[in-house]
């Protein structure tokens, strides 16, 4: 019976409500095929009836093909004071044309005469038809009780009475939401033995917000306790302290209990999505988070330290490639150099010969990193900087100097202009550019001052562009890191700079953009 | 007998294991000072064998006098190959003077053959030996037992003699600690209760950490089934994943359980208590966390907003006075008039009286979020506009003209230079900066020019800075959002502002930064 507990994901419906999180369309579109991949059973992909950039989402998730999950629509049962038919949220959830439709309805009382003001009656009678509406349409239904274990506290025989509305009229799931996030574990498996004697054989699920700290404890109790549908985001995202976080709740019911999960969960791409998500939603990746945290397998005391290297067992609850994850040591972190040997070799550049020179190039890397460098998804950079590892470095142009100038006038937007001086082998080039923004204008100055040498740049666009700050409470003083990305007619690649000055940042990602390029050219990878 | 759980806090010592974090002997002193006033039971200041700087700490913490908490240095039973009377670490236990003295010794078998290499029967002799030692110095003796639980796991006849060994030798408490954190609740219960059933009458304690994401929850559940010491730091500090976050445990066992806590806990304190150890160790303190973060009673859905102005309970678990914190209303495209009207009303300015009015604010605003601007997180930039709608507006400063460069030379750092003129009142300011990087120029300049008129501003600081590139695919070209904060010597408040042009998307929201300053001092709110 274990078999069929299905993962059932929020983070783009839930999730997108947390504070400073804003996914767009595309962002949405993204992360939905990597959850799919990745192996989860359902997809919340937001609320069709509460704004049109879901809407949007929906539209364009119609072309794809997912190979793991189904996709659900969100939305609430129907309004007090419109017939089911003409409701404009349902009839939107039906326009998504998604297979699976959710609806959440109310099972607090209080929160039907004081939030609905309406009777309890009449929200039964919203629940049915809404539930049945669904079902006519052909939609797999799945039921959110919101509030449910308030609910439950405040009013147990109305509570129940809400579910078993939604049953009647058909639901094929009905989850117990704990809405607020209130509730221990302890209590909120009381509260669902109480639902189970009442309900048999229904499939039952579980949302738990973390506002207690618990939400992984209860969604794991609410599992242990029999029931087969858990529902949560990828990093706990979700509004105030989060939703349960399926990182957490996923690894522990893989590794560390006797529940059998769809094979299909690729669990090695685990700290793979989770990174993923808190870089498409532009927000730092929790360092501690548990298993697929930078400092999850980082040992730092001497003691730690020299225990695992006897034996990693000793420190480690699991093998951190189990989810993706890899130890780190902080003191001498050697896990890089084989990832870099191979990188070499893919370029034709030998730096294996030569032990010293590996070495050198791993220092080399380290301080970068040290000083905010991030490689990970900046090959071009990487590369870069391996073939100046090399010794048979020429560089492709060398900078006299650079002046960027940004001008306004009382309230209008600026003027950016960039004038520019390079040495192409002997010759001297000075030029100048405008742009939307002083590193565009940079950037155009640099193309126009190189493509009379390097026609090939013609070939090459800027597709991406990102700045983190690194040391943020630094304020205007702060460092950042800039990302770019580029192509070509055959790929894209990564480059990087770091620096106080968001101009020189970008400037150094941009110089290895075009460096990369004409690396690659030059020496036919 | 609830009355006698006691609260052990290891921010100092286990917490200090942090990933980036490390406490000067005077942070030390400071947090130890707050958590005494705070209300804790027991306060573990560091590990005198490992390091200089707790040496310094206990030194110059014995002059200090605790109201509530009794002090604990902590360390290793002796050394296998020094007798207890000579070694070095159980030694300078005594030299700090504490009242208490906690130190951990190996429960684990495959730990004492692999990692102390030594044998089963010599490992429960340094266990008796060090804690006889103590005790013989007059110490209250609090023994950690390390790896509890695996080592119950791999033999537990012999996990239970360790603790035997410890007890025998007079140890006050006994400690259960899930070092690796890979224990669930159930498992952790299950324990519990062998150890119980073997030792009656004593004062076990339990030690968690996060790495399953359950450490709040296995702390909970131990309390329930009986254990009367629980250990924890603030935030959830500690190597890897984590300590058991302290704020989640005292504020979960004081709202929502039947245990006593001490009555010295002034949980009304709990969010200052965990913003200042953030504070002090330099880490952003994180947003999501539940009851201290700040975003734990934030509200964003329109639904959820309309909602809690009707009654807060609806939506907040408990209420967030309780733990000192506050109700927070964001504005998004998500939601409607409430969150305007709510703000509005918190700022106490009067736009309820004119619905024309709030109307146009809200279309302006939402116009403003289709450009890119987000306004969760700008209360200032929100109440600068909101201001601008009331009709009484009038500007502090205008701008007549700002020119921003960027000199670089060769491969040397860039030199940023602005200069700036500006009008206050019917007096023209024309002045120059140079900074680190553009923005801080632009930044330092616009300082310059405006406090000979308003002096307040000196006492302004910027104390983040953020950078959101918003349709990254349109490369350098792109649009980028900017977040600063500022704060005075009462408040903190963030200012937004959005265009290609980086400098001036940071120049928008400089300006609202140092006019919601001058608005503050002008209407005295």
């Amino acid at each position: 019976m274990n078999a069929d507990l299905v993962i059932y994901d929020t983070t783009l419906r839930d999730g997108s409500q947390s504070e400073g999180v804003s996914f767009s369309a595309l962002d949405k579109l993204q992360i939905a095929s990597e959850l799919d991949r990745f192996g989860v059973d359902y997809i919340e992909g937001g609320w069709p009836g509460s704004n049109p950039k879901d809407i949007e989402f929906f539209e364009r998730a119609a072309g794809l093909e997912f190979q793991n999950a189904k996709l659900a629509a969100f939305g609430s049962t129907r309004r007090v004071d419109s017939p089911v038919r003409q409701d404009i949220n349902l009839t939107r959830l039906i326009e998504t044309g998604t297979p699976v439709v959710t609806i959440f309805g109310k099972s607090w009382d209080f929160h039907v005469t004081d939030g609905l003001c309406t009777t309890l009656e009449i929200n039964l009678q919203l629940i049915a038809d809404s539930v049945a509406f669904l079902k006519d349409h052909g939609r797999e239904v799945i039921y959110d009780a919101e509030h449910f274990f308030d609910g439950y506290l405040a009013n147990a025989d109305y509570a129940l009475q809400t579910l078993a509305a939604a049953l009647k009229a058909g639901a094929d799931s009905v989850v117990l939401c704990d809405t607020n996030g209130g509730t221990l574990p302890d209590h909120l498996v009381q509260i669902i033995q109480a639902v189970q004697n009442e309900f048999a054989q229904i499939r039952l699920g579980i949302h738990a917000h973390n506002d207690s700290d618990t939400a992984v404890a209860n969604s794991l109790a609410a599992v242990k306790a029999g029931l087969r549908h858990v529902q949560g985001t990828i990093n706990g995202l979700g509004e105030r302290c989060g939703n349960a976080n399926l990182c957490s709740v996923l690894a522990n019911l893989a590794l560390k209990t006797d529940q059998r999960l769809s094979p299909k969960i690729r669990l090695e791409k685990l700290t793979y999505v989770s990174r993923l998500v808190s870089e498409i939603a532009n927000i730092p990746h929790r360092e501690e988070s548990p298993y697929v945290g930078n400092s999850a397998f980082a040992h730092k005391g001497g003691i730690h330290v020299s225990a695992i290297r006897r034996n990693r067992r000793m420190y480690e609850h699991i093998d951190p490639q189990t989810v993706g994850n890899h130890q780190r040591v902080l003191i001498s972190d050697q896990s890089g150099q084989s990832n870099i040997l191979s990188k070499a070799e893919q370029m034709g550049i030998d730096i294996k010969s030569s032990k010293k020179q590996v070495r050198e190039f791993l220092d080399r890397l380290k301080h970068l990193e040290h000083l905010g460098y991030q490689f990970e998804g900046a090959d071009g950079s990487l590369q870069v900087l391996l073939k100046k590892a090399t010794g048979e470095w020429q560089p492709f142009f060398e900078l006299v100097s650079a002046r960027v100038t940004i001008d306004k006038q009382q309230q209008v937007e600026p003027l950016s202009e960039a004038v520019l001086k390079i040495r192409v082998g002997g010759v001297l080039e000075h030029t100048a550019a405008e742009g939307n923004g002083p590193v565009d204008a940079l950037d155009k100055a640099l193309r126009k001052a190189l493509e009379p040498f390097y026609p090939s740049l013609k070939k090459t666009t800027l597709v991406d562009y990102k700045v983190r700050v690194l040391n943020s409470e630094a304020a205007t003083a702060a460092k950042v890191r800039v990302f770019i990305e580029t192509a070509d007619e055959k790929s894209i690649w990564g480059t990087v700079g770091v620096s106080e000055n968001i101009i020189e940042a970008s400037w150094q990602a941009l110089v290895d953009s075009v460096t990369y390029k004409l690396m690659k050219d030059t020496d036919d990878f």
